[in-house]
């Protein structure tokens, strides 16, 4: 009973932690895009946040855990059943490590973060009402679904070697990072981003509130990691921490100094999305690694971000906050990783891991490039010319972010 | 002693997230109201906080959990006076759930919030001083005394049926909104809020912030209900912080939708407030609801925010933040829900939740028109013209919030 | 075991409270300066918190808690070795409060807090490159090698009556207190601050900010002091966060107060370095005090503030965020108060603690003297009047925080 009070108490504090996250995402996005998109961004986590939560209540918690199932798709009923005693109370033999309650509330805030990563991606181009016809399918649905195909104890979690995916680099930040890359690819890039084929710098208009995200961002992985330890083991717990905060120092230096080398320019960003690289990179294995692994993990996930950044320019895709680098880059590199550093590390393991990025590329793909290709095509998602000119919050809400500062247009 | 210390960490946690709400309301009241008085509610907020905790000190606490009493006034002295064991060590047997340290800390950091609510309403006109005084009798005499009638076992307590009021919808946020209400009547509104009897929109400058606003108020209140189980009960606190999450995300979710069908318009703002006044109503009964009652509550929470604004729009009066909407109309409601929904609903229970509503009705609205009419006959409330059309933080501060941004005046 | 990890989540709880005090810290710098120098010290204080962690891993820990050594300086060697029990896992007797890892991560997170006390001073001047010189010997050396005198066990431990410093009055926040005022010495003022002599306000650009920081650091400190205890131990920590709250409002008071009456000014900012004024004081001692004797050294913390404000200016000595008042004045008073007030209190020990401000005051100016001024020598630590005018963000980053809005040059 102490063991099951503390180790609940621990778990209610992470979900508190990944429920924070948010406003880091929310901090990240707007800060590195333009003011005349703010209220429209800030709107879009807003309704992630709430509508994500319910539809983990309705259906996604029985999604992703079914119970006993096929192993790709199982559904436990709608809404939540929690277990009883004989005499009705709440059945605390559910698990060791926390209460149905407490369990539903984590992973329900893991689930909104993979739209969020989305959010960042499309932001200052698309039209708000197919978002959050996406959001709805894509965390409600898609998400759930592909979860419990390792952590709900499908087709992944019963290979011969299991694939490993502690926290989420591929469940979470992969699915999210997968569908950013579609929906980038199929919105087009905002008008200005690339003259005569050269990307432009579009400068984000607020870096205090982004690097305030990128901090709440980091505060918020101590519950995300911390909490994927599923009690409050003091070593696993205690050692997740540790890798989870050397990676991301190590990525933002890296980061830095790679961007730093390649740029001659101190750039606060790039050291800022090199914190986020090292901390979806060591996402996958945080409990399985050393401090030196850890720190190599997220060298390499700095080093990652700033040519990932390149490409996605080169290629033409128009990412403004940079999700796909952070989070489909690194969350690769991070699931792989697995396979070659740490405990599990062998060439089965990384093979396994390797099946599960490929797995989930193929079902994210196909999924997120169905809903938004059917959503072009009918309701359309580009909003118009003068519209991205003007700014989202004009139009789709006719609300300013700071009316009552002086603004330039561009 | 594991389950005390473990229960009592718990507490702290709790007591740290109450602590940090402060930030919320802060950024919350700025963000919807206009630069020029931004410095103003900064100060009136640090000077509620400090001041709060001091008078909590030195009467506060021993008027609201007075002992025995005759349970409408009791008084166990000046100052704190921990139990000590023969030994001379702090007496842990005081509760099982926390020591005397963190029960004084944990209600402390309650008190302040009434005053907040008050500060968000008054804002843009009211002078400061008549402010502070107003805080320091409503924070260090009338809170605890109020409190006293449930939380310190006084005669709403001890009815056939007992009142409750699990976390505050009443004893806190009713309490912040019936002196709000009353202040703003009494102060007249905003220059230019009202044009030939039609309310004109003032437009908050810096939405990001009352957006995160919103956010660490929601994280504040894993710790404002979570606390109030008053021990880490694995069952009641997450079943708590549930119903809260869902409460706040079904709130948003209704105020938005019904907000965009009366006005055709997705305003953020109301997503917001929905979410506060989901908060609101589930905090009565937090302990007491399925998931399903949490969704309802929250809902018809979120949909009275709608109609709650446009009624003190309506009535004329100038509520700058929303403060009557969420915390008045939306703590009457969560208090009746108890006698609705949930584990203690019946007629007799909501009988005794329709007693406690209209004792503090009463109470609050004699004491604060008291206050402030006496205030407002003496010292006088309100700024001249010509400082509310400068601004509070050129007059009363001589500072302003945003001296290198180029500002437009209105 | 349980009681281990009880233990150990409180002090996890509190380690990412105090890596969050970076944000506070972040917000306040930034807030308090101008806008043409707000990327440079968001980069500065990234850079410390990444880097920090890296060094302390690397050498710090070991030079701080060497073992057995000669009480002045002792090293355990590169990187981290966490202790192994005979099977291969964490020895978990190593501590019954926390965790090898925990340890670790804790103490890692106060040694960048240093750093970025002597960031705020040099603020709007200094060049990046040398600060960063700076901070690698100061946080990687400097920091852990004073710190090993008391916390290490070196000698300040050892004396008859041990020196006293629960949380770092002295090791950490006159640490960095006393390099920041060397800094401010060997840099001196920014341009247009003294006018004939006489100190010239320059506003800080961003108030909310500003007060968004002293709150986060406020809740960090929660952290700071109550993991502190270095368990959960209920009555410690329990007094420990009540002590230190009480401080923090009555500085804040206080500070306003005599501030009001010396300027006829409600100055948000002196409430603002008031409260971190009674937070830095009760620091030494805050496990040792009753509330009143809290209340009495915040509220002389409080006074001292306003006064070390002005005299800091008198001397004509440019500190743009107060950090000298605050973390050097406010510093040596909570280690003095620690011999004047409390279970501690006694002529010996008043003693022990003026020794012990004087060991580190020698050491750390020696040292950040000779650090600095070879800087100085070789490679220039000011930037260039036209950079300065222009703003480092221009300069030392071709980046600026605010590209949307219309500024103000000055």
């Amino acid at each position: 009973m102490e063991l099951l009070t503390i180790n609940n108490v621990w778990m209610m504090i992470c979900t508190a932690l990944v429920f924070f996250m948010h406003l880091g995402f929310a901090f990240l996005e707007i800060g590195l895009t333009r003011q005349k998109n703010t209220l429209n961004i800030l709107f879009k986590n807003i309704f992630i946040i709430t509508v994500g939560l319910l539809l983990y209540c309705l259906v996604g918690f029985n999604l992703m855990y079914p119970g006993d199932f096929n192993g790709f798709i199982g559904f436990a009923g709608f809404g939540l059943d929690s277990p009883l005693t004989a005499e009705g109370t709440l059945d605390l033999t559910y698990n060791e490590g926390y209460t149905y309650w407490t369990d539903f509330l984590f992973q329900g805030m893991f689930a909104a973060t993979a739209a969020t990563i989305v959010s960042g991606a499309v932001a200052e181009r698309m039209k708000i009402g197919p978002f959050m016809m996406f959001t709805v399918i894509y965390v409600g649905l898609i998400y759930p679904i592909a979860g419990s195909w390792k952590w709900g104890g499908g087709f992944l979690q019963t290979l011969e070697t299991p694939f490993y995916d502690f926290a989420g680099s591929t469940l979470v930040h992969s699915v999210g990072g997968w569908a950013a890359l579609v929906a980038v690819y199929l919105l087009g890039s905002r008008i200005g981003k690339f003259k005569n084929g050269k990307p432009q710098a579009i400068p984000g208009h607020n870096i205090p509130l982004a690097t305030a995200g990128v901090i709440i961002l980091w505060l918020g992985w101590f519950g995300f990691n911390g909490g994927s330890v599923l009690s409050a083991d003091p070593s696993l717990t205690s050692l997740t921490l540790v890798t989870t905060c050397l990676a991301a120092a190590a990525g933002g230096v890296v980061a830095a100094l790679v961007s730093t080398l390649k740029y001659k320019n101190l750039d606060l960003t790039m050291f800022l999305n090199g914190i986020l690289g090292g901390l979806v990179g060591i996402t996958a294995g945080a409990d399985q690694m050393s401090p030196t692994d850890a720190i190599i993990i997220g060298a390499v996930a700095g080093a990652t971000i700033v040519f990932a950044v390149a490409l996605v320019d080169k290629i033409r895709l128009d990412d403004p906050v940079g999700a796909i680098a952070v989070h489909l880059a690194c969350g690769i590199w991070g699931t792989l990783a697995v396979g070659i550093f740490g405990a599990l590390a062998s060439g089965a393991q990384l093979v396994s891991q390797f099946i599960g990025v490929v797995s989930y590329a193929g079902t994210c793909i196909t999924s997120s490039f169905l809903i938004i290709f059917i959503l072009k095509k009918t309701v359309g998602i580009r909003i118009s010319e003068r519209e991205e000119l003007e700014g989202l919050d004009a139009h789709e809400h006719s609300m300013y972010a700071y009316p009552d500062f002086r603004l330039n247009e561009h």
